[in-house]
């Protein structure tokens, strides 16, 4: 690499997804079960084209849509996000009967007296203010400004291992280090975590931590989902090692894939944890449940990552599209958004249980599989000794066999703490058609029970 | 400022147009002839409407617009961009009258011969390359990427002497240093330019040389167009210190007003100087000529700039959003682009006459002032000892009598070497009103005559 570009530009490498990318490209009868795309089928064509001719309908309403807007957005699409939000978590906590949440907050939130439910949402309120909400091109870009504002070369972040690897692709870039911590089936280890900032605390490197990266919804790779009493515990230990830290250590919450649930109950944000709002970076999209191509996301943050964030969004953009920011104002208002959503949710809710049955079907009874509640992805765990990144002869047969699936060892940091684990597979049901992915699973199935 | 933020978070401060943007809505009466907006009543609502329709017509043509594109963008939009500034240089060259085309230069591009002519394309077409063309939202993206992907803390960015605000927004939350080189009527002072470089040499520090940012058409905020003479004689001087520097020096040249041109002819932009390519990251955007609303951008870059940007952009947002992409593939290849920039070039043409008419009425007759060829600003000078700075005088009682101008001494860059000059005006004409700008004027003259 030219020594004359810049460290992080000399750093930034092609991402190794680019690679599958190629090989899908390379081989025409490929299904792939790699891709993060969203159906194509499911995208709403028809609302999305009524939607924007109605912004666009006069001059009086079309035009705000096609002049520049702030930097921190639309007003109307800040207020009607908050209140999105804010609903989202109350029904996932008046909902929620499980004992995840403490006496105390449940009473405030399901309150019956008139004069405690308002207090409550009061309360409540609080933590989904449209003033530390900003509009970014989708979640995407929040993760880099909040990483941008937040971390210096050196510093760490801790992640969940395995994790979102275009967010390791911003680690890396930027000269950050990753720390993973271990994830089970309910989300990250906590006494593992506990041991992690404890070793960090001891070799005097906590001062460099400045935040925990969670994938907290159908997680990309595996699918999981964090528990509510696991944000509340991940917050606890932050907190507790702050001191020792001397700064803040955020909670930087990615729910890009939430309203992709297809079965089970919405599990509240860690913005409902009682007393942590000034700690918790929350950041959600309405690209995935709605439309890729039209990209908006947003960040409720708070000061002074929220300004300083503002700030670099200034520089970058100063403001995401409003004419995009407008489409979403009128499907949020119209309830068209929530519609396509209920509609999505049933889509996927199918497609998952046609891989599902796929995988019992075809996979050898010894390969672990974790099936998600929502979102885009299975995960697969080959039995110990049997390696499935992209060098081995399992991801090799499979793309010779036209069918390809994200290798696990891709979502992995770079943590010179552990070997990184390569027997795992992300199982997309995304993009594929049905008859796909029945075919695809087939014949990965067929690749796995020659090899195993 | 918090010492957790990272260093660069601590380091970004609020733009200063903020203030004035504050300024403005505490003074509901405020005529604004400070914003940078574009025309509201000019904003191509029906054809945008119409655009958007035939691109959302039917599932086939809209699903590709709803869904994920490439981290470099569409590519019939990359097509259409590279054709489209390629014919803006040719046309700009074939119809050059000046001198300021070197003989053969002009021989190969408006040979006779077919096979000439041939091969002159040929040639042509490799400075506007499609493969290095990447797609951004808006160009003040490709400029944030770029300084990314070159820069380092404690890097040197050449600048225009005064240039766009926002840029040095950038150089300053990036710890850059700009040193800043005089403007005259037609661009940069060359023999300024020598030596500044020069002396660079001489204190050992040209190696923190990696560009020059030009803003080369109707500058904001001067208006101040570069001819193509300088252009040449720019990427000359930097071909010449890249020894000593041990690098290439780029020329990062931002067109973004570029086809906002009301009288004169186009100016042939640096990728046309012969042999230069290699050195010149060019930028340009179709938000300010049709609708700043939908902020599409790009930039043609050599390598390895551009594959670095590429990936960079990759962490940012992995592409800018395909429905806006679509929007303008549509109103390019139909053709109603071509028109709006037509009728917008018309429309700031009379706007532009309206203030010179209004300034030469008001204002005293040793207030010097430059008039544009395009673009929304026009610059005013005071005589030598009146400043008129945000604290000065003058901007105060043009405040308190409700018309506001942006300080000039904003747009110059923080450089030891040279007192910051305060005695200039940027006035736009590119957002107010017809009636606006003649009452504006007429307030400012009245406080100038006054204060003078």
């Amino acid at each position: 690499m030219k020594s004359y570009l810049s460290k992080m530009g000399q750093r930034t490498a092609e991402p190794p997804i680019s690679w599958l990318m190629h090989a899908a490209l390379s081989h025409p009868r490929l299904i792939s079960l790699a891709a993060g795309f969203t159906d194509n089928t499911s995208l709403p064509v028809a609302e999305t084209r009524a939607a924007l001719a109605r912004v666009l309908r006069s001059t009086r309403t079309g035009q705000p849509a096609l002049q520049y807007g702030s930097t921190t957005g639309e007003p109307a699409l800040r207020q009607l996000t908050a209140a999105h939000l804010q609903k989202l978590d109350f029904k996932a906590v008046v909902s929620s009967s499980s004992n995840v949440l403490e006496q105390k907050s449940r009473t405030s939130l399901r309150a019956d007296a008139p004069a405690r439910q308002a207090r409550a949402k009061d309360d409540d309120r609080k933590n989904y203010p449209s003033e530390r909400l900003l509009i970014t091109s989708g979640s995407q870009q929040l993760l880099y400004l909040t990483t941008e504002a937040l971390c210096d070369e050196g510093d760490i972040v801790l992640v969940e291992d395995p994790t979102y690897f275009v967010y390791l692709s911003i680690l890396q870039s930027r000269g950050l280090h990753a720390r993973g911590i271990r994830l089970e089936r309910d989300g990250l280890d906590l006494a593992r975590l506990e041991k992690v900032l404890a070793s960090l605390k001891r070799s005097g490197e906590l001062r460099r931590v400045k935040m925990l990266y969670l994938v907290s919804y159908f997680q990309n790779p595996t699918g999981v989902t964090t528990s509510f009493e696991k944000k509340r515990g991940v917050l606890r230990l932050l907190k507790q090692f702050e001191r020792a830290a001397g700064h803040p250590i955020y909670l930087l919450e990615d729910a890009a894939y939430r309203e992709l649930r297809f079965t089970g109950r919405d599990m509240p944000s860690a913005l409902a944890v009682p007393g942590a709002a000034d700690r918790v970076i929350y950041t959600g999209t309405f690209s995935k449940p709605f439309a890729t191509g039209a990209r908006v996301g947003y960040g409720i943050l708070p000061e002074p990552v929220f300004s300083t964030v503002k700030h670099i969004k200034g520089n970058h953009d100063f403001g995401t599209a409003n004419l995009l920011q407008h489409l979403f104002i009128q499907v949020l208002a119209s309830g068209s958004y929530r519609k396509h959503v209920a509609r999505l949710q049933k889509r996927y809710s199918h497609k998952a249980r046609v891989m599902k049955q796929a995988i019992e079907k075809y996979f050898p009874a010894d390969v672990e599989w974790w099936e998600p509640e929502g979102g885009l992805y299975f995960w697969a765990r080959l039995p110990r000794h049997i390696p499935a990144g992209v060098k081995s002869k399992v991801f090799q047969t499979a793309l010779k066999n036209d069918v390809l699936y994200v290798p696990g060892e891709l979502c992995y940091a770079e943590d010179p703490t552990r070997r990184k684990p390569d027997q795992e597979l992300r199982i997309s049901f995304g993009s594929a058609r049905e008859a796909d992915i029945r075919e695809g699973i087939k014949r990965l199935g067929t690749v796995l029970r020659k090899l195993l």
